[in-house]
């Protein structure tokens, strides 16, 4: 499943998938594959369209292998007639790509809910995992942090909440590169007897847990930004608000800075002083830096790009698909969930 | 229950509440006593303590009445022990003069849990209110919105979410002094099929609902800090973990910031010069002038002030509670329960 150590790793990409597509995707893989010169490419897209952009790209042109498809999943299809009707759409051939193992993972900006629903279909769970959940990372004041599940799914029990607290780990640990990482679940309150039963179970099953997981506590919603801890578990209903509010009060916030700085001529003339210093502020806290969820618990690495991204962000969600092969975050899962005792050591 | 329009509002202070208590209610009070020259006061707390204060502030005690109590509510004390044992508590007291019309509302920063507790037994739920929740302020990019509930009901029905609307379209009109707010619900999409049963089903009730609701529909975490609508109804799960998210991520950005402009000479001249409007910018965004939170649908007004806020959100949260009693909040929600059918007129 995993290419052996001296093999190039490839990576599949649905370029037909999201705002600026094929272009952001084009352009992105470019600038992800000067930062891995090490890395090959499978590109699934509409030839009119992809490769006059990929002769603009000799260096990605070079190690990339072009399928054409004309057919792509539209933004507001249906996942349930996407899995029925766009078997030769780029998203469905960047994750049979996956399956087949010609590629270690398979990136894409298009339609969320026709992506999870087709690469469940394909790749399957894997063992012991009973729902796949979305996990993504975010900006803190230590650093980051990884969040699970962010929308996947809108309700959940106790044991998908300790399977996300496993999986949301070994993605601290593949990506964020954290040895070990600490975990807090998402509560109203961080005294044990806060929120509902779900959350505290949950807790429960964590603190009782044989497993080496460095397990917080429960956390609240201003411990995300201030890096209480490394990986945040919840449901995909609060994940997701969570996720949003933290963009939605970022741009609020640059918003009012930039209104600040133009009402009047000192503090104009105080922003092109600080501009540098505000320039690297803005990097830490821009989506496209973060951009790139992995759909964990499946039997293969899938890496949702936002839609509205732009290259360098895509190129990130490409960078986020390397560094999880690389470091083999599905195996780090199988093995923590075999110590669980979740599935037999055997399987 | 209101008092009539010629005679002084009077509102009841508990002094014992919050981390900077007494100084942070008596010092606020004075403040809020500045801004409204009409208001009366009645503050219940430990004379040995308050009066040295109150001493010190002879235009607030010229218009307030001091009644001495011994007893205050422990921060961490359960709302079960609460309820039983400080019934001559300064929090207490308060609600009770609230309750006897001696006050038109009362303000604490102390215990959240004991509060409601205390409240909902000495008041009740107004007619027609199955559960009260807690509503507050929160900036947006085009000025506030109100958010409910903030953490009193950790799971909710559609019923609920339909009341916690009626709820927050009073709030938002008697506090915001907005005509006719929209009203969106929290969720995990804008779409009318996402997110989960109970927001879908509280949706078509509002949709179908024969009020002259402002109802805008499904929004998202992002959509809050927007301002996309006057007034986001969620449980009190999700709608807690938003309002802490917004704040962290604040937290978190306003050190970023400073960072920034720490980082080189050249910045901090940037930011001497940028300082007005700088200032301008944090105080949109300062909690204390967002501090007030209203346990809406009891038979009284009572708002909660955030236990580590200063002097200047204590004043704040006195004001919410002056504008909720001039503006008639219960009897706004009343009339709109009744349109409803869900109580009788005659009631």
């Amino acid at each position: 499943m995993y290419p052996p150590a001296n093999q190039k790793l490839t990576i599949a990409l649905d370029a037909m998938g999201g705002d600026c597509a094929p272009n952001c995707v084009i352009e992105g893989a470019d600038e992800a594959r000067r930062l891995y010169p090490d890395i090959n490419f499978i590109i699934y897209g509409d030839e009119a369209k992809c490769l006059p952009l990929l002769k603009r790209h000799p260096g990605l042109e070079r190690v990339s292998k072009f399928v054409h498809t004309h057919d792509a999943v539209p933004d507001d299809e249906k996942p349930s007639i996407a899995i029925r009707q766009r078997q030769n759409s780029s998203m469905s051939l960047a994750i049979k790509a996956v399956k087949t193992n010609e590629a270690a993972g398979a990136v894409s900006a298009g339609n969320t809910g026709a992506l999870m629903a087709m690469a469940k279909i394909q790749l399957r769970t894997l063992p012991g995992i009973d729902r796949p959940a979305i996990g993504g990372v975010l900006p803190t004041k230590r650093g980051n942090c990884v969040m699970l599940d962010l929308g996947a799914n809108v309700s959940c029990d106790e044991n998908n909440l300790f399977e996300f607290a496993v999986m949301g780990d070994a993605f601290a640990r593949a990506l964020l590169k954290i040895k070990s990482p600490s975990i807090g679940i998402l509560n109203i309150g961080s005294e044990e007897m806060k929120g509902n039963e779900v959350v505290r179970n949950a807790a429960a099953l964590l603190r009782e847990s044989e497993l080496n997981l460095n397990f917080h506590g429960h956390v609240e919603g201003n411990d995300i930004c201030e890096g209480i801890v490394d990986v945040i578990v919840t449901d995909g209903f609060s994940g997701n608000i969570a996720l949003k509010t933290v963009e939605g009060t970022a741009k609020m916030l640059a918003m009012f800075l930039k209104e600040a700085f133009k009402s009047n001529i000192l503090s104009y003339i105080g922003a092109m002083l600080a501009k540098p210093a505000l320039a690297k502020l803005f990097k830490k806290v821009d989506p496209s830096m973060h951009n790139g969820a992995m759909f964990l618990g499946l039997n293969g690495i899938i890496v949702k790009s936002h839609g509205s991204t732009n290259a360098l962000g895509f190129a990130n969600a490409i960078k986020v698909a390397i560094e999880l092969a690389k470091n083999g975050i599905n195996q780090k899962i199988i093995e923590e969930m075999v110590k669980s005792g979740h599935i037999p050591a055997a399987e």
